[in-house]
């Protein structure tokens, strides 16, 4: 004879027949409970219906396993006796929740019915024992609300109607306002609705109440929200849900009642201080509905002293048993305390990396424990001003949160006039978009507001650099740059008015809104050094100016992973001679003005070269497309005539000549050193002599890399390297000093990481460029991608933004094949990315595992890259760990 | 004591000491001469020093091996005896040509040396000998003029001016018209420039001549323009090159002497006749040089019976021995008939087709061996009328061979101009470049000449999809539209004014130029069929109209490849309805006008099916960015307006919204159909629709295979292939009609080669658009890139234009990788091409070998797709042959 399976796992008082490891057959929640329950905590006694009930229920139209009914009836009948109530007694009647409760947590598709096990004779009974009517019709109300919708298929708005109606009939707006009398009248509706929906009564008989709930929610495993679900966070079918039948306690039974939420450290701060609120004779929705004032936790010591002390003892046991802060909630019935829920507590950045410190020093958790506690992205908050959470304030408009932190400012619209007003006020710069041009604008203003772009659009990408807020495609704003002035609706905004931005959160605020200025504080030292000690990628940042080169050296950037030599073009004194340049019709002027850049360039990277004494600085040689740099009107074309003497037709025919259909696709990066080499010598000479001059005159150590970018040829890299060297040697022959030197190539055309094994005998680096790389590998404009990939993450044919966080399976490929082709012909390969997925924390992780050298990213990121790179290791460590386990 | 090695090769009078396998050791040249003497065929005497003796030389210092020195004179010797004539014999010298010859031919890098052997005192000899006294001198001079430039190294210039002056000097302008006397002065100022260049006399004694020749000759293999030219054609360096010493002899002794040239088949028509012609008493070069006309080659049969019958047969014998036409040199010196050279004849298409097909006949060769001999690209020429090659003209610009074919009408610059002139005049329309709104001009057009855009610009596809003429990119014109006319330097042609254009070559003449109709003889045909035995590739063609459908049908066709369904909407009835489906703000008004385009749709369909009854038909859903439909100007908008009752400005607002940046990798493709459903639906139920209609009432099989573009994720397959299903299903079930059809993807954005393992397991075929996956690729916009692309081609950076020839090397790969991961996971995919690439003969054998099921190409290279097909199988045949061995 075979023994019976156990289909049904009890817990109550100390005991429970399962535990924290029974994921599998007791879904998430039942085994938390257990786990719970066997601790000591005391939990609202229940039992919990395996997953193999469920799987079996699916595959044996809605039967049961043989010997099934028996355990269900037992353990219902065991219930009963434990807390000392009846199922469906009419004097003191025993109340359940039934929940449904998967492996892993799946929001939104789990079915719940609370207070089940009331009936028109039961409510009489709980009303007589807990001595409020209002108290007792509720209930039955919203059992009967929750039932009809979960259990019996009734759209909730049908039940939504009659309660609106009722309360418009008696001119009330809160459902706290409806009276005994009321509730009673509104379940008579309801069961009407019941039976004209359902053509049969509303369930009277209790156990056929728990059965139609229970087969309810084993059936909600499959249907179509859950599938979908399962399918797009590849869950398997195949796991069921476990079904939790769980005693219903209540705080507003009396005075000795009371009900309330907390953490067992502060989650605002990270101190180890007791947190929560409560309210007596309340129920747990009360606390968060804002109806009565709920008060600070260490109030219940006085008030209930015993259960306050009990309440510290399991919350404690609780943070030490899953060692992390616990975010709880609580009721007390009677005087007894039950715990209904804990998980771990949501934090802010600040109190993420001093709970993670704290609980090394506690010697709870390791120190890579603690590393793993805080979220890469969250550390973005600590090195920001932000807007003062407890300021009070209307969100005028959304955007993208394209650079985080807080700007308070007055308006200005161009960059002009930016410069000239930053000298009196705090400005905030508002465009259409930005573009090369407004770089000095952008410098002296408090954040950048834009109406068009993404996340990686210009205005964002240089704000990130800048670690300046920006709020970019801000779609709702018209922005009348001309005369000076934007909407939002119906508000009109105009020059010099106040506005605020949260960068973080994309919101725009009108007038001036507080902000705070987080402190890095000794715990983040501390945290950081931790990182640095694990991780084995190294961190670099993208920098084109002294000033962020010194902001990324003080965020723990080891070098410069991209400087990009185009920005120094656009400063005013040089954009001429850069504009005299390309409208050149002949080497020989085209070398004269580049003759006057090269003093320029040359300063640049002497100033660079100096903040990153002993550290490698990549430089890129040019590389947008010419026409980026000339006039955008004929009058602008005609005041650059009056400066540099060429006809003004000349310069615009120049412009017409060089405009392009597909710029990104166009001539730019190493194609414009190759069709004129003499803008790579002049480069390559600023470069080399700069260094040539630090080591001679300052005696500092310089390691430059020349970059070539765009390369998707062999022969590309072999001519523009062959000049590069050329140009260096002799340079460093004329100032008599060695300079070590690297010469490699950007990774960024698709062709390129596919002949990576080629270029890799040439090149002494590589540094992938993953933002042009998903451009082309994907096919997506960043300048335009904006329209439809709105469409797309909305229908979820992608699942993130791919110039946000690095796509992996696609392109993410390249770069795998890149890495692989480029080491199999040349071991010393130095391997990096400059892209701005190079400081997004999952595509680090990718970067690492995939085999590079270091990730660069803007300034502001480097710590993220830091924690986010030292992640990466464990991770792996831990996935070893596993696979050899 | 070892055998001294055999350093130097014999060859005189039916026997040579090599044969035509010594390549390797004799170099191509000396090993063909070697071939033709022991095959009885009279050349004139000499030996060939091995290549071996060049490596020698090279190695060790310009020293000879061991034994080489007498094994050169022993060969003098011989030769002396073998002629009968003495090296420096002051009465009759033996006169010897020196010549390079390595293993591969290296145009450009051979050095020749003639009449080596001439000296003050031999040429007095020559003139007894000949009684020629002019031709002794200036055989000398030329003599000095070769040897001084090759083995002195004196710069030909300097003696060119010497003889540049003389001949103004006596006021003539031909070196002909040089007499004794004359040349004998020049020969004195020849010598003095030797003497001032090199510090010495001129040689005169001849074995010193002979030596330094020949050390010339050896040390020419490793000057750097032949370095180059190895780098370049991969080859190897070690090969060393041959000297080839051989008697001179000459044409010009007398009336008994006569040179000529000839085939032995005729390289025009293909006609099997002996062709050729000669002059009497005369060197090579007059014969090419026009100033004596030469005769044709029958009339030697007169002159001289018996040479002209030991010519025959000798040529005859060559054919046969080498299987192939034969362009042939001879020289007939004193009634002695010597073979100069031989080589395969070069030939047009008309005769390469005529003669691979009468040498089968002839059992010369066989039928593989006959569609090897034939160039796929070739036969473009026998598809199209063609500039008459007789008709002297003039060129007057040139620009790129862009849709070949000749074309000669009267200039329009406009579409519409073309539409309402063409009724009654032919026109060639000139434009800066085309775009979709021009399609109906160029319909009408003998021919398109455009200044600007590529191979692959909107009028070369166009223009080469409708069989017509068309001249692209040509830069030189200034083309002005709004005035009508345009520029080439000060010619201006006008409106109404003649020009010619040649497709094949990129030419434009002025004026009418003669062209002929070649017609498609019955041996093309039958050459045809036997490619179609042999191929397994099967060809389709990309037509968008019934016309184009029809006549790729003619040309072999076996379905068609891509229809692009954006053509259809660009016609003046239709174009309305698509801007206000474009400019429509709600999905309403988007529909009204979509279900005004579905009837014209269908009915393009069924015209499409009717054509290719029976056979696969792929229709692609609309593929462009919405833009390209929209009115240009304001004032376009305000026509529009008019039509379609939208005000202008929400017309040109909609037009500023659609710009994009970068509109090759912005809102197109299958991400117009995921944003906008309603176009996919609409396009869907017209192909569906048509398929159930004709099968219904005219009893047509039809084989629809939509297909969805720019697909890059799976997920967006996924979208648009169940909304095409859905919508299929239902057309059918409306007809009550089933169709089978296929839903597929085209392959084209790079990230859809990389997941073609995802994308299989929904689509039906894969399509590889190489166009597009040529530009993500490789990062080249096709409409910008020929700015840089001709710099690259100019510095040897790419072989070739990666539009026009598949990047085998790079975009090959995502080619490869697509095609296997796609085969990974569904074995029945069909897969084929319908880029540019579809039609190029290189790019369709890769095709094979990488494959693919079929190849789509413009209908009019139909026929050049099956011929490379062919050639594809027969090389992998012979591949397998040969590693087999």
């Amino acid at each position: 004879m075979p023994t019976i399976k156990k289909f049904i796992y009890f817990f109550a008082e100390g005991k429970a027949d399962g535990n924290g490891k029974m994921k599998d057959l007791l879904g998430g929640k039942g085994a938390l409970i257990a786990e719970m329950v066997n601790s000591g905590v005391p939990v609202p006694p229940g039992f919990t219906i395996t997953t193999e009930v469920c799987n079996y229920f699916a595959q044996n139209k809605s039967n049961f396993p043989s010997g099934f009914d028996k355990q269900f009836l037992q353990a219902i009948a065991k219930l009963e006796k434990t807390v000392g109530k009846k199922f469906g007694d009419v004097k003191d009647p025993l109340l359940v929740s039934v929940r449904s409760g998967a492996k892993f947590s799946m929001p939104g598709m789990m079915d719940t019915v609370l207070n089940l096990g009331l009936n028109d004779e039961t409510v009489v009974g709980l009303i007589e024992k807990t001595g409020n009517p209002r108290f007792g019709y509720d209930s039955y109300r919203r059992f009967i609300q929750m039932f009809g919708n979960v259990v019996l298929g009734i759209e909730k708005a049908e039940f939504e109607d009659i309660l609106g109606k009722k309360k418009e009939e008696l001119k009330i707006k809160l459902d706290t306002q409806l009276a005994a009398e009321d509730l009673q009248s509104v379940i008579v509706q309801y069961k009407k609705l019941v039976k004209e929906k359902t053509g049969k009564e509303f369930p009277q008989e209790v156990l056929t109440q728990l059965a139609l709930a229970r087969d309810a929610v084993f059936k909600s495993w499959n249907n179509p929200r859950a599938i979908t679900y399962r399918r797009m966070n590849k869950i398997s079918d195949n796991l069921g849900t476990a079904v939790n039948v769980q005693t219903m306690v209540f705080g507003n039974m009396g005075d000795d009642c009371a009900t309330g939420v907390g953490f067992t450290r502060n989650p605002s701060t990270g101190e180890n201080k007791f947190y929560g609120e409560y309210l007596t004779n309340a129920q747990g929705e009360d606390v968060v509905a804002g109806v009565r004032t709920p008060r600070p936790i260490n109030q219940l010591e006085k008030e209930m002293p015993a259960v306050y002390r009990q309440l510290r003892q399991i919350t404690d046991r609780l943070e030490k048993h899953f060692r992390d802060v616990q975010d709880f909630e609580f009721t007390i019935e009677k005087g007894k305390l039950y715990m209904l829920q804990t998980r771990t507590g949501k934090r802010t950045a600040l109190a993420a990396v001093r709970i993670a410190v704290d609980m090394v020093k506690e010697k709870l958790i390791t120190e890579e424990e603690a590393l793993m506690r805080v979220e890469p992205e969250q550390i973005n908050q600590l090195l920001h001003p932000v807007i003062d959470p407890k300021a009070k304030t209307e969100v005028l408009t959304k955007g993208l949160p394209a650079s985080p932190g807080a700007a308070v400012g007055q308006v200005v619209f161009s960059a002009d006039e930016a410069l000239v007003q930053s000298k009196e006020r705090k400005v905030v710069l508002v465009r259409m978009e930005t573009c090369p041009d407004d770089i000095h604008g952008m410098e002296v203003s408090e954040g950048i507001l834009t109406a068009r772009g993404g996340m990686t659009s210009h205005a964002a990408v240089v704000a990130r650099g800048m670690g300046k807020c920006c709020v970019a495609g801000c779609e709702e704003i018209k922005v009348n740059e001309k005369e000076k002035f934007f909407k939002v609706g119906e508000v009109v905004i105009k020059e010099g008015d106040w506005i605020s931005l949260d960068g973080s959160l994309g919101q725009v605020f009108l007038g001036k809104v507080a902000t705070i200025q987080p402190t890095l504080s000794g715990d983040f030292g501390k945290f950081m050094k931790w990182a640095d000690r694990i991780r084995k990628l190294a961190v670099r940042a993208n920098a084109d100016i002294p000033r962020d080169a010194k902001a990324a050296r003080q965020f723990g950037a080891e070098g410069i992973g991209l400087c990009r030599t185009e920005h120094m073009f656009f400063a005013e004194e040089r954009l001429p001679y850069m504009q005299e340049m390309i409208v050149a019709d002949n080497e020989e002027t085209r070398r004269k003005a580049l003759a006057k850049l090269l003093k320029f360039q040359k300063e640049d990277f002497k100033g660079l070269f100096r903040e990153m004494a002993g550290l490698p600085v990549i430089i890129r040689t040019l590389d947008p497309p010419l026409h980026e740099f000339l006039p955008k009107t004929k009058k602008e074309a005609e005041e650059l005539s009056k400066i540099i003497g060429v006809p003004a037709e000349k310069i615009w025919a120049r412009d017409e000549e060089l405009h392009e259909q597909n710029p990104m696709l166009g001539h730019r990066g190493c194609r414009l050193g190759i069709t004129y080499p003499e803008i790579t010598e002049m480069q390559v000479e600023a470069i080399i002599a700069a260094a040539c001059e630090l080591q001679k005159e300052e005696k500092i150590k310089v390691i430059p890399e020349i970059m070539i970018p765009l390369v998707g040829h062999l022969n590309e890299l072999k001519d523009q390297k062959a000049l590069a060297v050329k140009v260096a040697e002799e340079t460093m022959a004329r100032y008599q000093v060695k300079i070590k030197y690297l010469v490699g190539t950007m990774i960024e055309v698709p062709r390129a990481a596919l002949i990576a094994d080629q270029l890799a005998t040439e090149a002494e680096f590589f540094s992938f460029g993953t933002n042009d790389l998903t451009q082309m590998g994907m096919g997506f404009s960043r300048d335009d991608a904006g329209k439809f990939t709105r469409v797309y993450l909305e229908k979820k044919i992608l699942k993130e933004d791919p110039f946000q966080v690095l796509d992996q399976e696609g392109i993410g490929q390249l770069v795998k094949i890149g890495i692989e082709k480029g080491r199999q012909t040349n071991r010393q390969l130095e391997i990096g990315i400059c892209g701005e997925h190079g400081g997004e924390p999952n595509s680090v992780k990718f970067c690492y595992r995939a085999g590079m050298n270091y990730v660069s990213c803007s300034p502001y990121r480097v710590p993220i890259a830091r924690l986010a790179a030292a992640q990466a290791v464990i991770e792996e460590k831990q996935k070893i760990e596993y696979t050899s386990k």
